[in-house]
């Protein structure tokens, strides 16, 4: 029943994906196998255009991801017109953007082991992604995203978990975490009730390593459902956060972005905040940036434009750039994956930051 | 012929400024007489709108303040349509708006005895403020703006500075800039070429009476043509520095505004740096805020933007505000001013931000 003809798009950008600077690429990498581990939920994403109105009428929450169940899923794929199938999952797509951009990247996160677990695994494989969680067998299915995009490029975003609730802490391989620079988790670990002990796990086995660990907040009604857990983590086991102001100012329950902005410093080594055409504000201890987005983006859809930020910002800080030029590379990823439709790269990013930034020369 | 049908619109105004808060006022001030004195130029602003064919046609510099002759500003101002006349200068705006805020403010500029010199005289003290320098007698006339308002409401200036240029050490009243808890100077007092000498006097006094110097840095023309000055008056001079985006990354011939924001990081004790639509970036040490422009404002002239914006802040800073606060009265005064034709409040802005922001209640 999902179409399946984003395949040959995904496939594609595989092709030019791998012809990304790969000796410059290990020069850098230093004792690690790994740039980044992402750990989070392994959907496929159903997307399509839609209106206002029909958000209404569904009573869907314009901007949000709300969680649904199997047989609502069923019905509202029902009623999407020329539905769009991709891989996502937002720290997948953080994932399949740095592997865009050159890096060495693992996933973790679970699939079943039905059709979509199968293309999951496939698209991430094929874009050079080591992912090696063992498939759920004989469960439920393999999660999808509903994701509806409004003509002013808002996504609204339905979730059925499925198979993302069986992650839990076995599923964390500690040799990949300890191989990798810095472990990444996407707050909506907190949804699915095991996977926030995977969470937990995978952190220490970082920090005991050596490594970072960074955290993205993912969305505000995540925040809202989670906020005492996501406060605590700050103290201690986060070293870098990514938030956008509407997650940002929930999480601290302030009205404006400059106070939550006061309260964020000193709780995180750094913390990158986006602001959607505002940019980037980010800050470190004393450093502090503010980033411009990129201008003269026509917005298609906004899907994964957090996604693409945190990747091109890990990038920059496992390839030994300054917080600036992270912020940049972070910026410029968010500006491709918003012109299209859909959470991943169109083009190589890797061949795009080279085009617009100077620093790579 | 410099139409004068503004005069009773400048009255209006200031029948209303009477009537802010005084006794607050009063508790507030401490033990100088005047919260801010401002040194600037004294000139008669004549706006009106046009299209960008005229400013093209005439060679304009668009967004700009260009310096001309007396002749040339005849000329063109035969070209205005329906012309509209009202007290301005950069420093005098910024006066005019802290006024209308309720602070106790002195001006110091120079005007001419002629009908101009009156007009400005007038307005200035009809709104409160000491004004006691002492005009020129039989030289050159008081200093006109033509001020061409383009559809997206950009203002393109063209100055003939007259009398200005008679401003000099010898104008600065030494017991008012004592008894100002901030003495506050425009940039484009570098243009005349005593005024540079009053301004380092002004500085010095102040300095000696324990109380801050301010600086707004006017217009990125205008840095670039005395930008080595400017940079020297930041190391000792300055204490609070405005500049727009334009004007900042101007000084430091920087391309991004957060190269300029890290430059400009410990070389005064606080900068607000303001970016139109995007609001303000306010930085002391490690302090470091950033403010939202207000939403919803049908930008009509920007004329006098960031006059007001440093009024607003000046105000705060002399009321005991914190730095974000200040920013805030910064922005609603701002936003004030961009909403009609006019460098200077239409409405008071006491009763504005008491209305809009919660800190005063």
């Amino acid at each position: 029943m999902w179409s399946l003809y984003c395949a040959p798009l995904i496939r594609s950008i595989s092709n030019i994906v791998y012809s990304t600077i790969s000796s410059e690429r290990e020069a850098r990498l230093g004792n690690k196998r790994f740039h980044v581990v992402g750990i989070g939920n392994a959907i496929v994403d159903v997307l399509a255009k839609t209106d206002d109105a029909f958000l209404e009428s569904n009573d869907m929450t314009k901007g949000g991801m709300t969680l649904i169940d199997e047989i609502m899923a069923g019905t509202l794929y029902g009623k999407m017109r020329a539905p769009m199938e991709q891989s996502g999952g937002s720290a997948a797509n953080t994932i399949a953007a740095m592997a865009s951009l050159g890096s060495d990247c693992a996933f973790i996160g679970k699939v079943c082991d039905d059709l979509l677990g199968e293309r999951f695994t496939d698209a991430i494989r094929d874009i050079g992604v080591t992912f090696e969680t063992p498939p759920a067998r004989d469960t439920t299915s393999t999660a999808r995203c509903l994701i509806f995009v409004t003509p002013d490029a808002q996504r609204t975003m339905l979730t059925y978990l499925g198979t993302c609730v069986e992650l839990g802490p076995r599923d964390i391989d500690p040799e990949i975490i300890a191989d990798s620079q810095i472990t990444y988790l996407e707050g909506y670990l907190w949804d699915p009730p095991e996977a926030k002990e995977a969470f937990i796990r995978a952190a220490d086995i970082a920090h005991q390593s050596g490594n970072k660990v960074s955290l993205s907040l993912s969305d505000a009604f995540c925040v809202d459902r989670h906020r005492d857990d996501f406060l605590q983590l700050l103290e201690g086991h986060v070293d870098i956060l990514f938030a956008n102001e509407q997650e940002i100012t929930s999480l601290y329950q302030v009205d404006e972005f400059d106070e939550a902005l006061q309260y964020v410093r000193g709780h995180c080594e750094i913390a990158a905040l986006t602001r959607s055409e505002k940019g980037s504000v980010v800050v470190s201890g004393d450093e502090i940036h503010v980033i411009d987005a990129e201008p003269d983006v026509t917005v298609v859809d906004t899907t994964g434009a957090g996604d693409a930020y945190a990747a091109g910002f890990l990038y920059g800080l496992t390839h030994h750039l300054g917080l600036r030029d992270a912020a940049h590379v972070g910026s410029v990823a968010a500006a491709e994956v918003i012109s299209h439709m859909g959470a991943r790269p169109a083009e190589p990013l890797g061949s795009l930051i080279e085009h617009k930034l100077d620093f790579k020369n």
